[in-house]
């Protein structure tokens, strides 16, 4: 087949333009007789491929400069566990505030290096909302407050992350970063798997503020140190070039686009456009999240009848709409709407729904 | 310029071959609709790619059924991180036999969570040899011995690892894995990055024999548990796919080119070529390495006189040969020769030493 409306939840859907840059320079870059996938991390070439990578990142999201932008890998989880290594002294408090499956791992990676507390979980009703903050129990001594903005696999996200007083708020942005205009001042350090909505797979970013690298954490391996990470450039070691490139050239492309502004009224409408067609469907579909935490990027969705989901699954590939599928925590269906995904995607989505309806009513 | 002989260190040449089927597959791979770029790491289609990946490294290092293959990110650094969590009790001794700089590297990562002793060390002698058996002081009580079979930067080499006894041993082999055969069963562990021999940066194999993933180790975060990590086909969390899926394409290249009994007779002559011309040149280049000891994979070496470093740089690049500027710690040059380098890159390599000798004589 060629080239699908692709609604997977991560790895996703990248930008053709970026995916024709990249295959472009995949047996040449630039004036190096090599692949960009061959030449050395420390030399003058990717060097300026990598700084304007973070250049261009620190425009898209307006980064101050007292915060640093540190380029790793080992996705998300990987940060998750290194967090209190460089931010909680042995055995202190860290506040979690749990609102799906990722806020439960957040915590898990946690736990053996900090005492890792619930400080609000919305797991009671399944994961349909967000805690609300009159509930949060923080802690008084907490090394940080950690919040996961969007939920990938419940399709809960927070619109408006809540004041957490003096621990430094860290948040997992992994599937809503850059979706939208953010403030990034009102948090301690973000940190987001680049390969929903930054580009490729195989590239982690985190966004701290500086004071906080100046925390002593607790005895970790020189590789595990942000500071050091930070001071480096993010090149303790060989960084995950590849991904560092193309996640640059998709950071290119959203400025392009018309950057973040542009990507929130764009993504306003592509979820607005699919809630109203599950809503409108009559119990046909159906979603089960509050409505004030309806997730813009993951719109996970049920049939009124779990034995039509093969034939959902198989009709939609061949109208072109792949990656539907929702995960197996869950089951029925989820249409992950990134910025890549063009508003004809979801368009042909919903168009698809309807037609599916009126044959399999 | 065209593609040029480039004589990185790493990220590294890679087959051209495999370059090509990389750039094939950046918009659509097979049936998918979409990039392997874009697709679930957890679909069919990817774990194929996945699967096979294994399948096809076991059969080319010979990896027994009793070993488990871990693919992880991080690179090479982080394994030695994880390699006391994981191997080695709280404060239990673990020796580190050092023959450059990357076998001090890797005691650095585990200081922290054991009592990394050094065994051995060829410093007072400036890396130019391996330490030899006789000298190596090993701890009754150590969780393991780690190895650095070669040395990167200072092109030291062993040509064979000596035994250790009950300790099992665990060797870095991220530049010479794959460049002639290897007894894996002599190992407790082998690691590696793969943007050296085996394919792309931004991945790293782990060799693993399966009773050491049953030690208790030290707490550490689920994500950096390699038992789990085992168990769950190296998928804990969202994997480098697109990495792996560039490692698959390299040692499916490798086995149709003749596996490592077919690149160890290359790197042989690779290697034999290269010497002889350093060593041939009356002094005019030199490498300071003891003979047994040379490696086969980078090759330092010297201009008698470091005023003409610049020049030869720049020519060379003239004559499409890059990548030959040596590592910051020793200066000089350096020839990294791995598996992807044919030989008559290094044939043109030493036509234009042995001219660069002539004109600036």
């Amino acid at each position: 087949m060629s080239r699908a409306y692709n609604f997977s939840p991560g790895p996703a859907m990248l930008p053709e333009p970026v995916l024709r840059q990249a295959q472009a320079t995949m047996l040449e870059f630039g004036d190096t007789g090599a692949s960009i996938l061959e030449i050395s991390h420390r030399g003058a070439d990717f060097l300026a491929v990598a700084r304007q990578a973070e250049a261009d990142l620190r425009t898209l999201l307006s980064i101050p400069d007292d915060y640093a932008v540190i380029f790793t890998s080992g996705g998300a989880t990987t940060v998750q566990a290194l967090l209190p290594l460089n931010f909680a002294a042995p055995g202190q408090a860290a506040d979690y505030v749990v609102s799906g499956h990722w806020g439960k791992t957040a915590l898990k990676q946690a736990a053996p290096c900090a005492d890792a507390r619930t400080a609000a979980s919305s797991e009671d009703g399944g994961f349909r909302d967000v805690p609300p903050r009159e509930q949060w129990r923080l802690s008084p001594d907490a090394a940080y407050v950690h919040v996961t903005a969007n939920e990938t696999i419940h399709g809960v996200e927070w619109r408006d992350i809540p004041e957490v007083g003096n621990a430094p708020l860290i948040a997992d942005f992994s599937s809503s970063i850059a979706s939208e205009p953010l403030d990034v001042t009102k948090f301690g350090a973000i940190y987001a798997g680049a390969q929903k909505n930054l580009g490729p797979v195989g590239i982690t970013v985190l966004i701290v503020r500086r004071d906080l690298l100046e925390r002593e954490g607790q005895p970790r391996a020189p590789i595990f140190d942000y500071r050091a990470q930070a001071n480096a450039e993010s090149m303790l070691n060989t960084p995950p070039s590849w991904n560092w490139y193309v996640l640059g050239l998709t950071v290119k492309w959203m400025l392009d686009e018309g950057g973040v502004a542009e990507f929130a009224r764009r993504n306003a409408r592509k979820a607005a456009l699919l809630y109203a067609a599950i809503d409108g469907s009559g119990g046909y579909y159906r979603n089960e999240v509050a409505t004030a935490a309806r997730s813009r990027m993951n719109v996970p969705f049920f049939l009124h009848d779990p034995a039509l989901d093969a034939a959902f699954l198989s009709e939609a590939k061949q109208a072109g709409l792949v990656a539907l599928k929702g995960h197996r925590v869950l089951g029925g269906m989820r249409a992950s709407l990134y910025n890549a995904m063009p508003e004809a995607g979801v368009q042909a989505l919903v168009d698809f729904m309807r037609e599916f309806q009126k044959t399999h009513g």
